[in-house]
């Protein structure tokens, strides 16, 4: 690219509301220089959102914006933490002024909702592809874990399963309906950042569903060296997702990506008053993973999760 | 990809020699969990590598997974910040395992030269591409910067110039007589960490030339709001260069990027006793950059920096 698109670039990327005092130098260096407070650990994660892969190129860029933050604050929630910086290594095929205009929209909106502070970036030329890390932080010790699952732990979801699996579907053409609802969390998901902050001393493990709820389950029970058992009746559905089962594939809320619902354990005795989450298994010492529908149970992952894709 | 694949993929990134007792919680949950000393400053940067752009799809990839941390530790030199901890995006079109073998051998060769421990990452389908974010910290308050510039401090380099661009010319093929160096240069640059945390307290202000020498002295001088005459007689240059610049071609020096030295100005009276660093030129009040050559001063950026490509 040339000098003037990357100056186009980064003049949407400089104008932000969020501005930290923990922040001692942002954008503009060869680097950020940070200052957490000294009683809390610092939470960071990465991902990557490649065009055609995880997103159809012909996704709204703004909504896309708000994706490519949005699934790494998902990962922060599912730790507990607080939300504070991002940076933003974008590679773009070309600087279009209106896509990078309503990208950068999509992205200071939800970060401004959840006070995370842009603190630096990488801008190439490229096959279109997104790489967001976020940092966060816990009180010392607070971060929630896959590992502390029990015998005996409920399981829980914080919202409907498979919902943007159908979005996906809708977007292929594979679906005969539409589904307003499910478009939209398939590319704008909400990450439930303030579920993740309180449910620290309540969680026994936690994740976010990002891959399936079997597959991110099996993440979760693995790094616990446990088992469970789903109740396929109890797992949260939109109408649309029921109207699709209904078509008699009920895979979908199993093995679906997308969601960035939080599913986390918790001991039966933990009451989650108004959390607005729902129970869906418990957890059992026997490792695997077994769904309960129609009055039987269904090996979903045996042990070692090595067959299940 | 399969489940397989990714399988593959962790086994070559899970065995680690660096481990630091500031890791609360390394690779395998949705994030790490980091506690940095309480009287330091963390210095975050992060770099993209695009194949076919960055790097030749047919470089070796130990030099390229040497490259991608090699970059944003270069970064952290620069801030002069001592390097703790990495991530990786990478993105593959497929999962080779020789491949991958040798692209974490050169990864994890440097990261153990250097104390980084790789905390997260992650790795998706599409085209080869490397996303690194870099963790360092600093004493409070030491962090260099490139804005601390005044005029009539002293411009330093740490080593020659252009000679990763001829490596790429001769990669490219557009140049007759081989170098093994400079190729080296190009394909496996040395950061210059350690310079870089000698010269907290001296250097005024510093960047690393990654895009070119009067790009990047451009961005230092920017940031001071002052100017700078570079002496270009006083340029450290390999034979290679030298070489090659007697076809005619003085420019590469100034314009080439890659070299991942250190560019950093220091008031005259600090001397740099046994740093291996040449003095180049000096700062001016006058904003704008001037090449000292045959006895002329030509002008390479003027004010604003707007025309310079």
């Amino acid at each position: 690219m040339a000098l003037g698109e990357f100056e186009l670039i980064r003049r949407f990327f400089t104008a932000q509301a969020v501005r930290h005092r923990e922040t001692v130098l942002g954008i503009g260096d060869d680097g950020a220089v940070l200052c957490p407070p000294p009683d809390h650990e610092l939470v960071v994660t990465v991902d990557t959102l490649v065009s055609g892969v995880h997103f159809l190129p012909t996704v709204d860029p703004e909504r896309l914006g708000h994706k490519a933050l949005a699934v790494n604050l998902s990962d922060l929630a599912a730790m507990g933490a607080e939300p504070r910086w991002a940076s933003l290594a974008l590679t773009l095929p070309e600087a279009d002024p209106a896509w990078l205009a309503a990208f950068a929209r999509g992205f200071f909106r939800l970060a401004e909702r959840h006070g995370v502070e842009l603190i630096g970036g990488d801008t190439t030329q490229g096959p279109l592809a997104i790489t967001v890390q976020a940092l966060g932080w816990v009180p010392r010790g607070a971060a929630l874990r896959r590992s502390g699952a029990r015998p005996g732990d409920r399981i829980y979801l914080s919202g409907p399963m498979g919902c943007a699996g159908l979005g996906l579907k809708i977007r292929l053409g594979q679906v005969a309906f539409d589904d307003a609802e499910a478009v939209l969390r398939l590319e704008q998901p909400e990450p439930r950042v303030e579920l993740g902050v309180s449910l620290r001393g309540i969680a026994s493990a936690c994740i976010d569903v990002s891959d399936g709820l079997a597959a991110d389950l099996g993440h979760l029970l693995e790094a616990s060296a446990v088992g469970a058992v789903l109740e396929f009746e109890q797992l949260p559905l939109t109408e649309g997702v029921r109207r699709y089962l209904a078509g008699g594939d009920w895979r979908l809320p199993l093995v679906a990506g997308d969601d960035y619902e939080l599913c986390f354990t918790a001991p039966a005795e933990r009451v989650l008053a108004a959390s607005g989450c729902v129970p869906v298994g418990h957890i059992v010492a026997e490792r695997g993973l077994w769904l309960r529908k129609d009055g039987r149970d269904i090996e979903l992952l045996p042990q070692g999760y090595e067959h299940f894709a």
